[in-house]
């Protein structure tokens, strides 16, 4: 179910102290990129700690307990639904080492300096089946060559989804990529991955008994 | 079940015609390549046409499908089970584009001239499910570094397998040797792949409700 509108919602996401609003004017990506206006993440943070980013982080539920479990990482998660993302700011209110940013992954070159990022996740994202929307898949070849150009040298993405056509896609291209592949999962909750975040989502799927993919890649 | 030896197995053996024996004295199996036997594909098949190479072809099922559907490729199977090789060497005898060696995997450098076979099929390989026996497992690197050399160009390697645990590493396996992987099938029953040939062993496991997985992996 699509989420309405919430009332007076640009005042409400403009009064949050952890969301960088960033939807530029530029609908063309890569024009964006070419007047970067980069975050500084030790002015942003107040310190130097690594930065994880979780692109398309929903409501928060997993961004939420990962810096909680870990206040030595930064974590800034990205979201570019206005309604859900104000739902994640709240859920994260008290947690200083959560940012947001509410924009689409096509404009992270815009915002986040090369190689900067030590991690990023990437979970349950939006699976796009039909074919001609493939290249809105998180784990299509332009996105990949985002990450690779953010991620700094032998960094990790990691993936959660539910949908098997998106990581047979994410597998492959990721793989044509270059990145190498670790760690798979082809049944999370059958497996002996410690660690792992359960979201509501990831709950509710399982449950009716299909399997949860996870994968771990990196460039070498 | 394991089958029992067959009553006068060897000789039964030595009077087949499609079937190279091939079992070296020499336990080492890279001192075993030293002193290469290299087969002759002209002069054994009769022709020029690609090889492709079946590792572990059990009773021939597969082997035979394909070598009947595909009578411009030459096939060379192998199985290390006597038993079960003499099955399939029946099974194939009217088949002029197809030949087993009857070797363990590990062998193939003494048999099989580099740059000479053109898809290496590896069809529901025993999964080695313990840990302490992983080394054995078909897709193990010691295996990938044996099929590099004796595969051409850009040749494939294509596996199935109904075994969760042996595809995560098989996957995990290929992408750290460098092979690119494609046309990844989580559940090839229910996907869109054409032309699959079911084998026994495939459909009753499929009938199970369990997903077939499948791979193909390339060296770019």
């Amino acid at each position: 179910m699509r989420m309405r509108r919430k009332k007076n919602l640009n005042e409400k996401l403009l009064a949050l102290n952890n969301l960088i609003i960033a939807k530029s004017d530029e609908k063309d990506y890569r024009k964006a990129a070419e007047t970067p206006e980069y975050i500084d993440f030790s002015e942003l943070f107040g310190n130097n700690n690594p930065v994880y980013l979780e692109v398309g982080c929903g409501k928060g539920q997993f961004v939420a307990e990962m810096a909680s479990r870990n206040p030595d990482i930064n974590f800034l998660a990205v979201e570019k639904s206005d309604n859900v993302i104000l739902a994640a700011c709240k859920k994260c209110e008290a947690l200083p080492n959560v940012h947001f940013l509410n924009s689409g992954a096509e404009y992270l070159l815009k915002y986040i300096k090369p190689n900067s990022i030590s991690r990023i996740y990437l979970n349950f994202s939006c699976p796009f089946p039909k074919k001609r929307y493939a290249s809105h898949r998180l784990t299509a070849t332009h996105f990949l060559k985002i990450y690779d150009t953010i991620m700094q040298k032998g960094a990790e993405i990691h993936q959660k989804t539910d949908n098997r056509q998106l990581f047979e896609f994410s597998i492959e291209h990721l793989s044509d990529y270059g990145f190498t592949l670790k760690n798979i999962s082809l049944d999370l909750h059958k497996s002996d991955f410690e660690g792992n975040i359960v979201t509501e989502y990831e709950a509710r799927f399982s449950s009716l008994g299909f399997p949860i993919y996870r994968l771990e890649a990196y460039l070498k």
